[in-house]
């Protein structure tokens, strides 16, 4: 038998999974939170993956997932949010001095798309723009069959393009990316400000939302909740339209726990596409659906990762 | 002697030159306007081609770069903009069967990517991206060595790409996009609306500008004419920015007549960019550049085109 690792690093959370030959279900999986009281996070990481190794030490390859920008060519987590001191970090070199097998990591939007692709939503499409949206937007783009990297593993970031100008401030610190006016805060944020305005809703005025609350007040039918969902899905499709004409996709796939509306999220999302693009032969071919591998996306393209580079 | 034709399809001007071997200044070129009295595009399009075929006979393949949507894949114009009943149009199948030579086809603006990076200021570099600013913005962009087309051929249209919710009218029908901001046209326009508003100028006011009018009073130091094209550069480093973001090249490159403007243009361009970018990462190691192949990149990218066929 031989092993694949399969590494997810988040800013709350560190998952691995230990998978045999081309099986998809873990043979092993743990998780833990990434920061605690008595060890760091790399003490932590280390000892995850120590606690889910195959007792026959017989593993090809580790493939981590991991969140922020991160240097695939070269190994490096290049500022790593949430991690204090990971900033241009050699996570691959360490690994391999640790365990002794290839390590091969990108980032975890990225990887959840080359998840998709190969085990998902995503099978079969030869190009593919996947998008995760929850308190942030990532996303991933498979070209040609080959996931988009560019010169330095930094492409495919598609939550901060701009789509209006001077909009509200974006985590990154630019104004009216996509990740402000479409992510779940921003969702939330409207919501509060209608509420605030007095508009009728069975959310609670006056305290804090999440974009979850409202999404299930839209479930249950609140009008002001299903706008706001719609809201997203309408500068969603209106950023799609800028993505398609860039790439020209047959599939595209939204992920995330915001994608969770469904059609709620996706209706207004296809109607704001079909506006807004140039020609009818941009989404004659082209289908949208909703991720199918759930939070399982990152680790699934960490063992996607795990497994080309045991075939290189 | 091997020969290699290279063909440009524009609205108003349709080119040919035949090239011998690997040289890359053509033996014969040749041009004619595309629509006239007494002939059809396509009998134009023959004449010219036969005019400039080579005695012996002995041609490779011919490479067609061609305006508008072109599906490189099928080999059929789309949409030829300008000639009328050129929509759904099979060329491809249309030469192979007129000439007996293998036949490729592709988007000028795409092939003139092409041609930059494969003779012109691209070279070396395996992440680029070509914009074309004149009277529209067509863009190409090489993705890991490779021309990015997208499923049916209709990506890197950048020029489609929306930066302004609801701004001017773009020449597709849509608002706000980058080339109803930033190309020719939308240079022109602007200083005009400043003339009239009394802002003092050598330009004339009350009468229609071009991009070229402006140009040149920028050039002998006009003020209204500097911002005019500094605008223009603003705009063009904003959407810049997303276009890093989403491909993360180490090389862009700047053509088309507004080009000639360079620092007047590139300088607020690289400005406006540094700005919007949100992270170092995307600057550090990328340079631009005007175009080195002025009107030829098109014909040279058919050329590269005609290469690549012949050597599959």
């Amino acid at each position: 038998m031989t092993h694949f690792i399969a590494v997810d690093i988040g800013g709350t959370q560190l998952r691995a999974a230990c998978y045999v030959d081309d099986q998809r279900t873990p043979a092993y999986i743990d998780k833990i939170a990434t920061q605690g009281p008595s060890t760091t996070p790399l003490e932590r990481l280390i000892g995850l993956i120590a606690g889910i190794w195959p007792g026959d030490n017989c593993v090809e390859a580790i493939g981590v997932a991991a969140a922020g920008p991160t240097d695939p060519f070269a190994g490096i987590l290049l500022d790593a949010p949430n991690i204090p001191g990971w900033d241009d970090f050699p996570l691959r070199q360490f690994l391999e001095d640790r365990f002794g097998v290839p390590v091969s990591l990108g980032n975890d939007a990225n990887l959840a798309a080359l998840g998709e692709w190969q085990y998902g939503s995503g099978k079969g499409y030869h190009h593919m723009i996947y998008i995760t949206v929850s308190t942030g937007i990532g996303a991933g783009i498979i070209v040609d069959d080959r996931l988009l990297l560019g010169a330095r593993g930094l492409a495919a970031e598609l939550g901060h393009t701009s789509i209006v100008p001077d909009g509200p401030m974006c985590g990154c610190g630019r104004r009216g990316h996509l990740e402000s006016m479409a992510a779940g805060p921003a969702i939330a944020r409207w919501a509060e400000e209608q509420l605030n305005q007095g508009i009728p809703s069975i959310l609670p005025a006056g305290q804090p939302l999440t974009a979850k609350d409202v999404g299930m007040a839209a479930f249950k039918g609140d009008q002001l909740a299903i706008e706001a969902i719609a809201r997203s899905g309408h500068f969603l499709g209106k950023a799609l339209a800028n993505f398609v004409h860039i790439f020209n996709p047959t599939r595209v796939i939204i992920g995330g726990g915001v994608s969770r509306c469904g059609p709620l999220l996706l209706d207004p999302m296809r109607e704001s596409l079909a506006e807004h693009v140039i020609s009818h032969h941009y989404i004659d071919d082209l289908t949208i659906a909703t991720a199918a591998l759930g939070d399982e996306a990152g680790l699934m393209g960490a063992l996607a990762l795990a497994h080309g580079h045991a075939h290189k």
